[in-house]
């Protein structure tokens, strides 16, 4: 990530576009010696040293003698992003509960909590009250101060403003959200798609780190996705992006919410994974978790029970593949708990059908490295992005 | 388009930076008055004048008074850009046939030339050959100098190098086509793949301008598609992107040559279109306009011959439309001569079917304005994209 050069620009501009570049880096993958800095940056040695300096001397980062030393003479000394430097708040806001976590600069996360939604109301509003007593408590507990706030919705939003338009699943239309939690907690506030959500942390930290087209596909109670093209999140008109568990993949199927029939969502969902699992529908988590877990120990049984339900996440994956060309698919939540072997043979039968997999020299398809996580973790990075830049 | 300033650059960088700014406004707008050129461009008269200046010396553009004044005083003089001062070849490589032109700055075509494949081999060589000599005639007869080459390709295109990964419909593989052409023609060569510069097209000259998220579905042969997204054309990982008609609408339907079933190209494709029009498979393209254009006249005996084609093509658009979240769909080359009424219906069907559309508050679906011309245009603008900045 060799830093592009600005033309020309004023000296303090140059400093602030290097620190925040540094900063990213060491956010992004760790701490990291002053030579490899040098390296990475493309920067001479005098400027990381001024840099560095700058931010050890403002407590955000701290200098150690390397553990392992590699060769002669003096060692380069390792930079460490400290954690509470900056800490923001993230929040997933999900259909059976919400968590939210403060997490520091480096993306540790230092203290989190969750609650359920289940048989309790799910009304935004308590959501909202909820969230900033938690954050109150945890805050206090942790004696950290938070600078943003990022949070994951599972539902259709305006960037802009926070505004959820459409959150089926919960049952909400047109909630300014945004606003309202930003009045409760008093930061600015960012919200996100939560499979755009997810997508953005697996690219950053799981299994598309280094992809630049990848795409990311989440079974919840909805199904949802996000897309990386050209190492960017892909963000549509006002927000709305990849819909993709409302294509119709089986037309004349069974009816959804959303007006259509036979949507991905309704054979691929968490529903469907019950209906294959002979689970009742709206088993808790942990009971489908379990049972994908014991089918793991039996391929060929496991795929004769969700022989159906591959064929359907095969199909909607070639046509994925198909139109948005990625390199790499990343299966997240409850299809991160899929059978090894299962991935294994739809990954097989995504190379063979699809003519683009085969134009990109074969599409990976890969479970979640960050799985339940991965929505908080991209919310945080969410509320992250303009901070780095302002440190 | 406020040009977005270059903080400190260098003075001839913030010149050159401006100059391509102006050309661009000019290239894609057309004629414009300095008056306008200051305040859309957001430069001081006095950088404006000297701008035009130096363009009007070197016969990029030429300033008249205006044919219509409006208000009191002096006119404020008109510039227009000069078609001879830059032109780019275009290629519009297709199944049935072959066009080029020669495009002037400011997107006038200044000469055509085309011939048929249909019944004459397309062997890839004797296709570059044949451009190569009409290019010379061509050139030779409107004595003009050309800067750069874009071309269409129906196929999966690697835009490093111009590779032709695979054009399924005439049957070319790993074609090294890029590499032959800029030998044959001398000149620095870029190639697209059809639907995207179809899209491109739309967005610059056509049905698409000033969207920021559109889609062009378009209809040769094959079907295809390109993005528009945030104003900007998606391109996908080594340039492998929206293979839109190879998305499975209907599960275990017709064989497609891509190895799967039911793709949306072979429902709503060139023969389908045959199909429904009672006509046989692989019928000139002029017997299929005719027989559109007379349906046109007859809404409801439209809806009756074409309902099957017409489900197709409209659960196709509401997946790309809960998949690709645009605020427009683009119609192009052969679905152009569908029946108004026929869009009209297929709009209405869509808004109502697709949950993303209700949220961007109506997708609309319109057909081409460049109709069958969008690929060419959109390998001239190809072409001159690097040629703008270096003017």
């Amino acid at each position: 990530m060799t830093i592009p050069p600005i033309a020309g620009a004023r000296p303090d501009e140059v400093r602030r576009h290097n620190r925040t570049a540094l900063l990213r880096r060491l956010h992004i993958d760790g701490p990291c010696t002053r030579a490899a800095l040098t390296s990475e940056l493309g920067l001479n040695r005098s400027t990381i040293k001024a840099l560095v300096d700058g931010l050890a001397e403002s407590g955000v980062v701290e200098e150690r003698v390397p553990l392992q030393r590699s060769g002669a003479g003096r060692p380069s000394l390792l930079v460490l992003p400290q954690p509470h430097a900056a800490v923001v708040l993230a929040i997933d806001i999900r259909v059976e509960g919400v968590a939210i976590a403060l997490v520091g600069l480096g993306g540790q996360i230092l203290g989190r909590n969750s609650w359920n939604l289940y048989g309790r109301s799910s009304q935004p509003d308590e959501v909202v009250n909820h969230v900033v007593e938690s954050t109150r408590w945890l805050v206090g507990e942790l004696q950290v101060e938070t600078a943003a706030v990022g949070v994951s919705v599972p539902g259709v939003v305006r960037r802009s403003d926070g505004l959820v338009h459409e959150a089926p699943n919960l049952h909400w239309t047109d909630i300014p959200l945004g606003e309202w939690l930003s009045t409760g907690l008093g930061m600015p506030v960012r919200l996100g798609n939560d499979a755009e959500l997810g997508a953005l942390a697996e690219h950053v930290r799981g299994a598309a780190r280094g992809a630049s087209d990848a795409v990311y596909v989440s079974a919840d109670v909805g199904v949802g996705g996000g897309v990386i093209s050209a190492s960017s999140l892909m963000r549509g008109t006002s927000g709305y992006f990849a819909e993709i568990g409302h294509m119709v993949v089986k037309p004349g199927g069974r009816p959804c919410y959303c007006g259509s029939h036979g949507c991905w969502e309704t054979e691929i969902g968490e529903a469907a994974l019950c209906r294959a699992l002979d689970l009742p529908e709206g088993s808790p988590r942990g009971a489908i978790v379990a049972a994908l877990k014991e089918l793991s120990a039996h391929p060929s049984l496991a795929r004769d029970q969700l022989a159906e339900f591959i064929d359907w996440l095969s199909l909607g994956l070639v046509n994925v593949v198909n139109m948005l060309g990625p390199e790499l698919v990343v299966l997240g939540d409850l299809f991160t708990s899929l059978p090894a072997a299962i991935i294994a043979d739809i990954g097989r039968e995504v190379r063979t059908r699809s003519l683009v997999s085969r134009a990109v020299g074969g599409t990976r398809i890969v479970p979640s490295v960050l799985g339940g996580d991965a929505k908080l973790i991209g919310a945080a990075e969410l509320a992250f992005e303009p901070v780095l830049g302002t440190m």
